[in-house]
């Protein structure tokens, strides 16, 4: 796979939505895509997918397209989701167990496995096919479960002390819904989601005359 | 505000931080705040700090630092949010009720003043301060709320159609939670949060004796 280390972060982030439309055309035994088609399910133009794929080898063939079992296995391999990817979350309030109830999250490519809270109220509780566990025992549940990823939909204040537990439990890699800036080792990658930052975004957009509202 | 309309879209996504800090500090009635205390508590670079806020005028002064009051009117009237910017909510499942419950959702920012779905199950369900409405009542609600932003939550397969009601109904920005593209005119501008996709950047970058799990 050329190039592999230098596909920068938008390229990834494509990645995943043509993988969700191969999942999708795959359930329906579609057979080839062109980029035309995943222009067409997208919104990203064709160019610019062949130009994603291109980071990892060559796809396709000239007039025919792409198969859809090989490219689907292709970038499976890539974003190393051959097998489900075993998921820890941190925090069972509402946002953790829509999280954990997410059709997407229950699936074949991500899998939230083991689910934690501090809540004396909440542990023990079973959510979905989970049972919430004492987040004093991340460390030891994890020898069992191995997962290298983890979600924090605890509240701001809880966020940097449970990350830290997590990387000590031996996850790598933080998807953070608290709204705080986590400091961790330079080799754990967090993503953060802030739903508010999504709005401001927006909201700057508004046309002027919206302001004084 | 010089520059305002050249302002690069991470540079919003910043500005909408440095407002969470500075509603954090005006709590605490702190006075002045340097770039240095935004790295110390964002992990965003001084330098970019004072980068970002020179797409929009200038502000702070050399040895004092920033105004706290000043810079947190600056920053809410740059993202139109001096007032609490309305948005509805449409898909009352189970992230659609875990956003409408979320604290900052429902704070001076941005409030989710109306949630509609169209399942007659949910509909005239009391879910936190609200009255889940039926969709179909869209457009002649928002008459009275007059919201420009909308959150979006169903699931894939209605997505696009809600979008479209949405725009019906003088929604121009819209942040979609469902994993599909949609295709709205040109004006509107939509925001994408898709978890699967978080995921899948941070699994991308697992180290490679992972990828068998």
């Amino acid at each position: 796979m050329p190039h592999r280390g230098r596909a920068p972060t938008p390229t990834l982030e494509r990645l995943a939505i043509y993988f969700a439309v191969l999942t999708d055309l795959k359930r329906r035994q579609a057979v080839t895509i062109s980029s035309a088609d995943v222009e067409e399910r997208t919104g990203i133009n064709a160019a610019q997918f062949r130009k994603d794929l291109s980071y990892f080898g060559e796809f396709g063939r000239p007039g025919i397209g792409y198969g859809v079992d090989e490219l689907y296995s292709a970038i499976a391999r890539i974003l190393k989701i051959e097998q489900a990817q075993p998921v820890l979350l941190v925090g069972a309030g509402n946002l953790g167990s829509a999280l954990m109830g997410y059709p997407a999250l229950r699936a074949d490519s991500f899998r939230i496995v083991a689910a934690f809270d501090n809540n004396p109220g909440k542990i023990g509780e079973q959510l979905w096919d989970l049972t919430i566990r004492d987040v004093a025992y991340l460390i030891e549940d994890n020898k069992t479960c191995r997962a290298k990823i983890a979600i924090i939909t605890v509240p701001a204040a809880a966020a940097q002390d449970v990350a830290e537990q997590l990387v000590d439990a031996g996850i790598r890699n933080i998807l953070n819904f608290a709204p705080v800036a986590l400091k961790l080792p330079a080799d754990v990658i967090v993503r953060r989601v802030d739903f508010v930052q999504e709005l401001a975004v927006l909201s700057f957009h508004l046309p002027d005359s919206n302001s004084g509202r």
